[in-house]
């Protein structure tokens, strides 16, 4: 075996031990970014390092990254990668090609084109178009492009000046993408119609449909729905089915954002969060949240046929030859906005080969169960405060109110002012000492809060109990240190 | 060992002996798209499957995919992905974290900061931001964005539509990312004006100056041009010291598309290709091209420090928090349209660890050598014709001439008609017998010519000839089978 083999070998076994055991290795080692910067030799230089080097950094990288694969790791809307999805990934790689033409990718096209069917068909789309995408972010910007490019096919030559004033509505709770979307294609924020939301989080139809009377008073033809179905803070999913008649009313494209709920469609018992998702018009489904699929995995689904064709094609005739010996309709690279795309389908195919629907549909119901397992301790907990009590999906926001402040008005500046530093302060606590990672952030007027999201993980009810004994223990420190006379 | 740990070993090994003996596979096993579609249960279905059955799919997708590790692999401008920084792309994808903010990916973080920071001294920004895209095409449509953002800050709000009539110029052979970005970001091609380019494919600066004023005169603002360094089909580079004398002149923003010849910064022999880039506004540069870094890899850099959180940031609040207990610069995602972002600095970072700017700049002076060798042995040959005699780069694009049409005049429609049909032919048979992959396409009035493009790779001189001895043979066959008279 030659050196370099040598050092593929080692990596690649030590690779393998760190995700087939991930309560081995501790969750995190938090540095102070100067800190780590200074451990570790990060410059390039003229000469090259030799194998021994190359593995020891991989190592040091390892130990001082975070490992997402931890049941501990709540941070983000992923977390333990499959390990057959990351096969695939690695195998993708190693391939190394891209996912443009049928020529270069055989295999890939036909197992994207059966993954991206059979994701089809759960949703409800009898035919249209579909495509992998990089990001969620970017998924959804295809959902807006497609809506105008529907509405008004001549914006691909005549671009935005020479339509109509478009006006979006999307819920305040929507994900920030669509704020970047507008910016990027060219709508302008000011396009933008934010509609308010109904405590647990759902958007107002009520209020949907003030915001068109209002849109068009300022000049704006009301376009394009954004439902969201899974919001990113609460979980929560926004109702489609009169979504979907408002914008029969009003000739408005219906985009669903479901990222994070699409999940749902996998299980009998959860699909009902997403009814009437086949009325939509475009949806967007990470699959590398909630379900375990290598990071970064972004189907979006449309049920017209050719127009993600339509709205991005450029037919490079360096690739997409016409006369070549094959049927060229394989060729499917042209509609996408990339050139060059990796093969993101392979990694969600092999998983979902291994599980089969009946596995999937286990993970997205035990998952879920073991949200509402987390949800009935914080409810059961002194100084626990849910921010919904009966959250729909596996979000759960929550404050810890420090003993101290409970006797004060939740509307004294000062109780605000203490219990937005609760969260941060926590979160500081765990991640120095390595136990636990949770996000939090405040919404609307509401402070900082915490945001618990499950995942498919290998985490028990234990570990949960783990985590909000953590919440608990650093919530208490917080209490003890606080001097309220200051 | 568990069965799920044997079967990653498995795969890993036999990934491992794929990219480390890409000579002993075939290029490829071409199928028709149905023919291959039956053969494998590309089908999913309720029930799962075991890993037995996996390994064996994972070895039918090996085996029917491209081998784009062969040498004679010569189809894209990408190609043999290199070891290490495949290795890279598995430890990334094993620790599957994203790219947005230090606390999730501390070290990728002050990678992918190392990185670009040495990149970016290699083009000769003193300062600046720069961000890995996913995608060349992408990182394009950044160089847009920035530009109208750096010109008209306005924009983010108000949209196309506030905004005066923006013009676009670049070369009739610039990459179709550019009509994909002006139809994304609202432009519409419309304002795209094409410049003619000499006949080696180099963009001429005096039909540039007619294009403004006719743009002008149409009432449009000159606002962006885009040079090309390397360009995809003949490899020509754009003059950017005269352009950036243009756009001085006019107050517009000089985007170089360098994805494919930001390689030359690597090598003090080649890099005058690129003369004057630093004085350019943003530069896209793709690493998975020439120098071998796995796919997919391209950072994208421009000289104005917070341009990029400018055009598109939008602040998340639970991801971006500004109470956080770190030094909060280093969260550096809200730069990016993406939110999830795969880290891509790592593969390229180790890889530049392991070789060095020197070991580099071999790789691209001997990449360099290879491509000469086979301009100067077509120019050698009977019936090879090349487009352009003296190709600035890696691009060799030829013809090959059967002897029954030598005769015949180059204007004629039937020289043209049968000459048109040669390189698909070849190609045909070159993929039916497994032996070399290599693109072709018209330009302009010129019809169908093959595009050579060598990769870093482990081809030899002999492998060249090989290639340059598959087309003579197929082309002779060609010609036998030719009957002129029908």
């Amino acid at each position: 075996m030659s050196e370099e083999q040598e050092f593929l070998k080692t990596i690649s076994e030590k690779l393998i031990k760190y995700i087939t055991e991930p309560k081995s290795q501790g969750l995190c080692n938090f540095q102070q970014p100067k800190t780590l910067e200074k451990k570790f030799d990060l410059a390039l230089s003229d000469v090259g390092a030799n194998y021994d080097t190359l593995i020891t950094i991989c190592e040091q990288v390892m130990q001082n990254s975070v490992n997402t694969g931890h049941p501990l790791f709540l941070n983000q809307l992923f977390g333990k990668v499959d390990n057959v999805s990351l096969i695939g990934a690695w195998l993708t790689s190693a391939l190394n090609t891209s996912a443009y033409t049928f020529e270069v990718a055989p295999m890939f096209t036909l197992i994207e084109n059966s993954i991206l069917k059979h994701m089809s068909s759960k949703i409800g789309y009898t035919d249209g178009d579909s495509i992998f995408c990089p990001g969620g972010s970017i998924s959804n910007m295809y959902g807006l492009n497609l809506a105008r490019t529907h509405l008004y096919p001549e914006i691909k030559n005549v671009g935005m000046k020479e339509i109509p004033k478009l006006a979006i509505f999307l819920s305040e709770q929507a994900h920030y993408s669509f704020v970047k979307g507008a910016a990027l294609l060219g709508f302008g924020l000011n396009c933008l119609f934010r509609i308010k939301c109904h405590e647990n989080g759902v958007m107002s139809t009520e209020n949907l449909l003030i915001q068109i009377e209002k849109a068009k008073l300022e000049g704006y033809q009301p376009a394009i729905v954004i439902a969201v179905s899974g919001t990113t803070i609460t979980g929560a999913f926004d109702p489609l089915v009169q979504l979907h008649e408002i914008c029969k009313k009003y000739n408005m494209w219906l985009h669903v954002d479901a990222c994070l709920g699409g999940a749902s469609l996998l299980s009998s018992k959860h699909k009902h969060l997403v009814k009437g998702i086949e009325l939509s018009d475009s949806v967007a489904w990470n699959c590398h949240k909630f379900v375990g699929a290598a990071f970064q995995c972004c189907p979006f689904f449309t049920r017209y046929k050719n127009l993600l064709k339509k709205a991005h094609g450029a037919s490079a005739t360096y690739l997409f030859q016409t006369d070549k010996f094959y049927d060229v309709s394989y060729d499917t690279g042209d509609r996408s906005i990339q050139c060059g795309r990796v093969v993101d389908a392979f990694k969600l195919w092999l998983m979902w080969k291994k599980l089969g629907d009946s596995g999937l549909e286990d993970r997205v119901n035990s998952t879920m169960e073991l949200a509402n397992y987390v949800k009935d301790e914080i409810k059961n907990r002194l100084n626990f405060q849910l921010f919904i009590d009966e959250p729909q999906f596996v979000n759960i926001c929550f404050w810890y109110i420090p003993e101290k402040i409970k006797h004060l008005p939740k509307t004294d500046p000062k109780y605000k002012e203490i219990l937005s530093k609760v969260a941060p302060y926590i979160k500081k606590e765990m991640m120095m000492s390595g136990t636990c990672m949770v996000g939090y952030q405040p919404l609307a007027d509401y402070v900082n809060f915490f945001r618990f999201v499950i995942f498919y993980s290998l985490a028990t009810k234990s570990d949960m109990d783990q985590f909000i004994d953590s919440i608990e223990k650093y919530g208490q420190k917080f209490n003890q240190e606080l001097n309220l006379s200051i």
